[in-house]
């Protein structure tokens, strides 16, 4: 059972799940990316995950049942084999205890995978219109059902791709962690925000959208890379409408969310090669504005980035953005 | 020239260095660790340098001249080559402008290398007593003379050992970047340290040396694996009196940290065989207490961490501490 400890005297979190758990000694060797022949998440080896918790096919969500795992889909969430947090863990409310004075809370919450193709041999930027479009509807189903779990305050989607990223698996997949905690960058962005008479993120998308740093706009969507670009080739996505989170998302309007993020993808290994990345979406309660921050891992955070919180950016984001809208069409 | 770009609403910032620029296709091939031969950090390559600000040789600070490199240094200390931050930006009060709307400020600044050893095959775990103490003097002589420069407000000083660390040289060194900006993370830890009756880190030292969690505790200091560890046998090392920075640490006290810090780094290297590690030290003003963060990079930074703040770590604090104290010697 992980458990969420928190800081000394600070409002923060960290999880320390040593059921994953290792030896000194297995870090020595790094975690192994499988290959197709055992591959858990390909087509056809549905039994060797947990039961899927969402299947699609064929326009349709179904269930696996322990006796029986649905076959020919689209697109497979099932709960993490080795999950950070576990619904099995007592609530938020009975599980305050103090451990030699400071806090601790069992790790309660969710830990699904979310299998974007069945195909082994298929990147994000392999999929289709219909197929990306498939993959937000999915997304934005998973983020409402976690939502309304007793005690889940934040839901933190995300993918890892490439072993630098932090992916441990080859086959192309998406992470969502439901957590009984709000973080506190969440809290520290939402605190700014209340100040403001306007939000500052519809101010951004209408600026950014006419500015040296646009990449893609659509009617409902601008992609951007930041003014204050943490990383190399960083890319920012946000509706225009003030939208604070995928729960509010409406259906048209995700779709071409995911033709965004697949194109900038592309775009990505058109200018670095086969580079690894994250992105995550930044969602939350009514004031906040819906976010997707994609960020290539070209860099490494170092003792500088540790130690102060600002981060060096050796590519200036204007010229990222002119080299991204070279390869993505628009110039 | 680089720029302090202020994020579009939060009070941090990044750093947009251009002149290390690279071009997209830079990244591909990773940055190289050069080897003895043309290595410009080793004893007897000063001239592949430029001048050095300090070198500590024999109980004597000297200093490089354009024309003569001093020899036979036991630390030398100069400014990188590829600086994030440079003294010849304009200062912070006349540089203030805006672009697009947004905030940014020349990259003023300083940004220097300590070299710790003139022997490339040397590593910070082979330094004698003498040498470690040497070095920390060094460091507080660097953090003393950079905090009085004009229009400095925080002294960053760590180490990046290892290429997954951010050290893109293999010759073992230190790095200090001078900023003319106080780190929001700093800001943050102040904003709550002065709502406490009593130093929350004075708190912290005085329980942690009797916790299960105690790696090393001497006269001055404690070492020991905190209660919230962030990453897999994270140390911190805190001075027991509220010593606010480096500046305000005594010669005798500053002495002995050095010998924790090669104790538990060569502990590393025991239970962890030949892995990279970051450490930093954390240090402000008054109401801050000083103290040193050591983290083996066992681990990524992945999409989870950079979408919540919150990290996962699969060892418990208490186990790490167990492991480094019996090979740190003490149980």
């Amino acid at each position: 059972m992980s458990e969420l400890r928190k800081h000394y005297f600070l409002d923060e979190y960290c999880i320390i799940a040593a059921e994953r758990g290792m030896r000194p000694s297995d870090f020595l060797s790094g975690p192994e990316i499988s290959g197709m022949a055992e591959c858990a998440f390909c087509g056809g080896n549905e039994d060797k995950t947990p039961p899927a918790t969402a299947v699609y096919r064929n326009g349709k969500v179904l269930k696996d049942t322990d006796g029986e795992r649905v076959k020919d889909w689209q697109i497979r969430c099932f709960p993490n084999l080795y999950p950070a947090l576990s619904p099995d863990a007592a609530g938020i409310t009975v599980s305050e205890v103090v451990k030699g004075g400071w806090q601790v809370r069992e790790g309660y919450g969710f830990h699904e995978v979310i299998v974007e193709t069945p195909s082994h041999a298929k990147r994000l930027p392999d999929l289709t219109d219909d197929e990306t479009g498939l993959l937000m509807h999915a997304y934005r189903d998973r983020v409402v059902y976690y939502s309304s779990q007793r005690g889940i305050v934040y839901v933190s989607l995300f993918k890892n791709s490439g072993k630098s990223a932090g992916a441990s698996l080859e086959h192309t997949h998406s992470q969502l962690i439901a957590l009984p905690v709000q973080p506190f960058i969440l809290r520290q962005e939402l605190g700014v925000i209340t100040q403001h008479d306007e939000c500052p993120y519809c101010t951004i998308a209408r600026t950014e959208c006419e500015s040296p740093r646009l990449v893609i706009r659509t009617r409902n969507w601008v992609a951007f890379t930041p003014f204050s670009s943490r990383f190399p080739f960083e890319v920012w996505v946000m509706p225009f409408d003030h939208i604070p989170d995928l729960v509010a998302c409406p259906e048209m309007v995700i779709r071409s969310l995911g033709i965004i993020l697949r194109d900038v993808i592309r775009g990505y290994g058109q200018l670095l090669g086969d580079m690894a990345y994250n992105y995550m979406f930044f969602q939350g309660p009514g004031p906040y504005h819906l976010n997707l921050r994609i960020q290539p891992v070209l860099t490494t955070i170092a003792g500088f980035e540790k130690n102060t919180g600002i981060f060096i950016n050796t590519i200036v984001p204007e010229q990222a953005a002119s080299d991204l809208r070279t390869v993505v069409g628009i110039e």
